[in-house]
């Protein structure tokens, strides 16, 4: 299975426009799936499965979700058009609360169909404008990925031991990835970094996907347990920890993967540098801080049985699964984005990286 | 299932004295098999593969072993009778190296033979001490366990949130465990006690074993993985964690399973006591700090593939399986032990606690 970060495509367009072709996330290491969807429950479920999966390829999906939904609409008169997608965004949004990529897109989205509406074109063309604004969010994704990517490894160097956590790789985003992006980067360029990924649970993103991305990739690729992370950098194995992110808050608190907030944690405890990694459509001006970051608990059979050949707790054990945390921004080194390296103070330096972005619906 | 800490007996002597009945741990929670123990190799077996695990437990087990193994050597003169017991040892030593109690027990037996045979007494004489001796370990471990679990509940209040990780309860040791006897205790006295247990991956204790214990004593138990534990402190769950141990230095320094120092420095960022119970046995004065305890690496398939329908990992990905970390001592708030409470500075807490233990080899 030679599929590497330059040949995965996690998400594209059909030919014909009429559906979104998925590479299905959760069937990896073992099957490499695609999957053609259509629906809007199709495309509610896709995300909620975590078929598809990282905020930034959320976000792109999500793009050509609304374009897609739309092209199905294009038989009714403006005013249902607008109120049929309008409440397809909503719900898409209600899929997962925690990654702003979603929002943001849909958003994004819902703007280019306003402007079309006081343009007072047809929904046939607004139809066109919101596939043209899909495939520009998705080439926008992989020019911020690379440019995150040089960004990230001029911080590091050859023959450095990196921990990541959870996936935010080409599977994650398009192409380099983000918290990935900088090691498969440095791998083209002839850097020989130790990579130990932990596992991550309870959905094994890392084990998963994130080994299955960096091995194919020809990255020295070490699978961890989640609570190993303490003595690795103890015994002096980790340069760095590199993690992607699903929402950065205005103050640069950021939520990603659960679990990551304690890597940051126990990094900050051994002075090893913990790099937040995410292109600027996962800061959100909206979300003043950490707190107010929406944390979506999943199902509790997530950690009780799947994945196993028979149940691994007793009967009458309960079950508690949070999908992510907020790192307090100050745990966290550096947030490396397309728009450049942030340093504290957080709220200043994403101030002045946003100032100008103004896209999509208010 | 209704097997409660009352009455799981992990480890004990058939009646013919020829072989250890024990509860094979790694089949739990789905069935509760019972397995009769007779010959070295089966001995070294039920370590290795942890089907007796938890540090007091091995301990007791260590000592019926030497027993078990000397009346069959009954037939043989002394000489060859202390040749073969002492090889024994040293190869029941290897199972498990983290571990003080296993080294323990076996020292505390080979004391007992030389002080037979410097009296001049018969093996099959030697052979009738080491059984008392194996019953003393025994019976001092249920004491030691109450008078830990009275001395634990001592520092808790009711309807405490507490967070465990691993399983060091009734399976690990006899009765009240452990890490687990203030909370087992606090239920029969009526405290309500929230608990958290880290599942405790790669070998699930966590999930396995202490959800099996608290669920059937009837305690408020939430399983949870081990990354958990920072939003868990974040969101004001935890009052207090709870861990058990396999090796504390005279520094204070305690090993434990892998992931317990990760748990304990994100403890100390949020303010959290932070409470390692094990009885005397498991210090070691002969091991001044932790980094001079020899940390046991397992197999890597424990992480890709054990336990799975299918393996959780793509085919080229390495696996690192250290079975345990070393909590440093700056970062224990309490070390809770038969003896009392030992505070820091560790290094006189344990000297004076310890003045006085003199038992088994030197």
């Amino acid at each position: 299975m030679a599929l590497t970060y330059k040949d995965t495509d996690p998400v594209r367009l059909s030919e014909d426009r009429k559906s979104i072709i998925i590479l299905d996330q959760t069937k990896l290491p073992g099957e490499v799936v695609y999957q053609s969807i259509d629906t809007l429950d199709g495309m509610y479920d896709a995300i909620k499965t975590l078929a598809v999966r990282g905020a930034p390829c959320i976000g792109v999906f999500a793009g050509y979700c609304m374009a897609v939904l739309a092209l199905g609409y294009c038989g009714l008169d403006t005013e249902d058009f607008v109120k049929k997608l309008e409440a397809d965004g909503e719900y898409l949004n209600s899929s997962r609360p925690t990654a702003v990529n979603l929002s943001w897109a849909v958003k994004r989205q819902l703007g280019i169909m306003d402007s079309g509406m006081k343009s007072g074109i047809s929904p046939e063309r607004i139809t066109d404008r919101l596939f043209d604004e899909a495939a520009a969010i998705h080439e926008e994704d992989i020019r911020m990925c690379m440019k995150i990517a040089e960004q990230g490894l001029s911080l590091l160097k050859d023959g450095d031991g990196l921990l990541t956590h959870c996936n935010a790789g080409a599977l994650a985003t398009t192409r380099y990835g983000t918290g990935l992006g900088p090691i498969l980067l440095g791998r083209e360029r002839g850097y020989n970094f130790h990579v130990y990924s932990d596992e991550t649970r309870p959905l094994l993103q890392g084990a998963r996907l994130t080994a299955f991305e960096l091995v194919n990739a020809g990255v020295d690729e070490t699978v961890v347990c989640d609570n190993m992370a303490s003595l690795l950098m103890k015994q002096g194995k980790i340069q760095a920890v590199l993690v992607g992110c699903d929402r950065i808050a205005a103050n640069g608190d950021a939520a990603n993967k659960i679990g990551t907030s304690g890597v940051a944690i126990i990094a900050r405890y051994y002075g090893i540098p913990f790099y937040v990694l995410g292109p600027y459509s996962t800061i959100d001006l909206d979300t003043p801080k950490g707190d107010d970051i929406v944390i979506e608990t999943r199902d509790p059979e997530e950690i009780g049985s799947l994945w196993y050949e028979k149940p691994m707790a007793p009967r009458g054990a309960k079950f508690y699964n949070p999908a992510f945390d907020v790192t307090d921004h100050s745990l966290i080194t550096a947030i490396i984005t397309d728009r450049g390296i942030l340093r504290p103070p957080y709220d200043k330096a994403i101030a002045g990286a946003m100032s100008g972005r103004k896209r999509g619906r208010k």
